[in-house]
């Protein structure tokens, strides 16, 4: 990535890198963004005194007076119920690291614009002039009663966790964090498609994952959901096992549930006969460990825009290789989870996200693709982002989930 | 008003009350509520992977950068230089009281949904889990880098003088308590147009306001600042003067400012040989002491929906009589200056809506009625809340005195 332009994404699905299109110019990204990305529309007119006298004064009290004797009519009667607070204390941005709440808001509002663009769902930016968890926690029940669901987004490990909890706990409606589990459903459908490419059985598959922070674990723990269990999660010391002294909170608590084998060490050697690898670490993995997987082996190097290893390069050891960059095959992008996820639960009325409806939404994925008309190949284990059935797809499938499960306290 | 319907006010300009529409009924009220009211669109189609790319990842991290480097550019590069947040507590909502924040959720997104008609102005409702001062304004500034400006609506006085004053010192953008200014606003037009019609001089009027609460003591402030010298407010209990031992806060205040005659007494004795009676207490006034006021009388009966004396009844003294509905001639509503005051502020980057921006609205809106092709008369002495002009104009009018003001601290 040069400092005037960006790699060209805009080329046919599962094209090579090598681009025909235009290069994208800064000057092109800046105008597209210049003075914002998002305005708020009136559903109705109001065009007469009469559309007046009924979306404001005097009827609008009529409403109100409703809502005021029952507090349930808010939910068929005000934008809140179908309403998504995005929001970041800018805190782990993209790959920028803290960059503070004014800087992250372009992303905010492009996941605004993904969540209207994908699943018809109407959202907005709520970013934050505090990093304190007690203090976001306290602002978004205060502020509450304008939305009826929270996405956490680019919000720093291990403080997502503590927060995405106990926000789960304050507030009665969906609330969770994009990072770690929009992420995490795309990788398990991924890994569903990629597991039946190379003819191995998911549960059974030995899954190495580089990265302990908000991805990580929350990809270690959709697939212990999942039924794998031979799940080596990696930092930057090495794998988390139970013999380790320096772990605490999610760490910790994952050094417990995750690592049977009690695999000591580094990639190198966690790598050796393993079936998958999937990076969310922003570190580089040589050749020669990919080279050292088992037969058939799956690689996701999902940091961007920089993957842990260089696909092609991948390719030459692995069966089944997929990035979260747009211009190679088999992009691993959020985009095709959350829209649904919370299009879903708004629209079951849901006052939680539950591992079952993260399930199905992985499995709406996972279907879609393993339904198209060439089937899956090793380039085409996912839907690609811009697939308009897959918007759709998720969310029939989270309200399924959500209609037929007994909510659990997660 | 009956449970079932509310008087029509689909009626056209200065026609009396028994109008030839269909009756607004209950159902079709509700019908036009569900859902709510608003959505976020877009501003530029994600239809490619290119525009996935300029808007969202990898593009967006330029526009990141940017502005976590030079903070200025997230004026030019984000939504919130041109977003207005309409917070309310629910303490204060139309007639209703303290309903609490989801009842006044529908009368927050009319309210954007005026913003947007009227000044095409964005806008997001805020409605708050909390009526304690110091939290609300906590609340505000964790969240303001989401936003431009600020509309406070429908807080109860007298917490609604104080959390006005304190978050102007706390946040560098404009703040506004529509309640107060708004309608003062409005009500400052009305008068300098109605007293061209009556012959008299703005600054001599004998004026006397019912009402001290929020509504009362802003219009009071700003015919203070438009050189109205007599101006005598009245609460429950009387008069407001100085020799009363019961006042506090802005009452005090504005005993002490106000009433140079020392008036004492209640509303009868008030109004005799008075010029002006503006009503804004959601009390009753006599026929008796309407008769009482000098020759040329100017009624402003604005509470809703019952004004404080019958406009017809009024009618009988006054010269000319104005009310809050928009089914009698000369409807006092504040849609005529808000929309434009805030879109103004913004346009202008003003850090404050001062009181020279406040009087500059009054007289764009004064202007926009006198320089109709019929002029001013006892039935037209502001312009239509439907004027497609009045937006515009005031937005020009508070740009100009943002533009020459030194901002003061008000």
């Amino acid at each position: 990535m040069s400092s005037s332009t960006i790699d060209s994404p805009a080329q046919p699905e599962n094209a090579q890198p090598q681009g025909d299109q235009t290069p994208i110019t800064e000057a092109e990204i800046f105008a597209a963004h210049e003075g914002g990305k998002l305005s708020v529309g009136v559903d109705r007119p109001l065009a007469t005194k009469r559309d007046l006298s009924i979306a404001y004064t005097p009827g609008v009290a009529q409403v109100s007076r409703a809502i005021a004797a029952d507090p349930a009519l808010a939910r068929t009667h005000t934008w809140a119920s179908r309403l998504v607070a995005v929001v970041s204390d800018g805190t782990a941005v993209l790959g920028l690291g803290n960059i503070g709440p004014s800087a992250s808001l372009p992303v905010m509002e492009g996941k605004s614009a993904l969540f209207k663009t994908f699943a018809d769902l109407d959202s907005i930016p709520i970013v934050l002039n505090t990093t304190d968890v007690d203090e976001i926690v306290e602002t978004l029940v205060r502020i509450a009663p304008s939305f009826g669901a929270v996405n956490l987004e680019d919000i720093s490990a291990p403080r997502c966790f503590e927060l995405e909890r106990r926000l789960i706990e304050a507030l009665d409606m969906p609330v969770m964090h994009d990072d770690q589990h929009g992420t995490a459903v795309v990788a398990l459908a991924a890994l569903t498609n990629a597991a039946k490419v190379v003819g191995k059985d998911l549960a059974s598959l030995k899954v190495v994952i580089a990265g302990a922070g908000a991805a990580g674990i929350a990809v270690a723990e959709i697939l212990l959901t999942a039924g794998v269990s031979d799940v080596v999660l990696i930092d930057s010391k090495g794998t988390l096992h139970t013999g380790r002294e320096d772990l605490e909170g999610m760490k910790a608590e994952f050094a417990e549930r995750t690592n049977p084998r009690a695999v000591a060490g580094g990639i190198a050697h966690a790598l050796e006969g393993a079936d998958v690898f999937i990076g969310v670490s922003s570190s580089t993995v040589p050749e020669e460990d990919i080279a050292r997987m088992a037969e058939g082996s799956i690689v996701f190097a999902l940091s961007n825009p920089d993957p842990e290893v260089a696909p092609d390069v991948a390719r030459r050891h692995a069966a089944v290789v997929a990035t979260g960059r747009s211009d190679f095959p088999n992009q691993i992008n959020n985009v095709l989870a959350f829209p649904g996820i919370f299009r879903g639960a708004l629209d079951a009325g849901a006052r939680r996200i539950t591992p079952a409806m993260k399930l199905a939404a992985a499995r709406a994925i996972a279907e879609l693709a393993e339904s198209s008309a060439d089937g899956l190949s090793a380039d085409y284990i996912v839907p690609s982002p811009l697939d308009p059935r897959v918007g759709p797809a998720v969310t029939e499938a989270v309200m399924r989930a959500a209609a037929t499960a007994i909510v659990p306290g997660e």
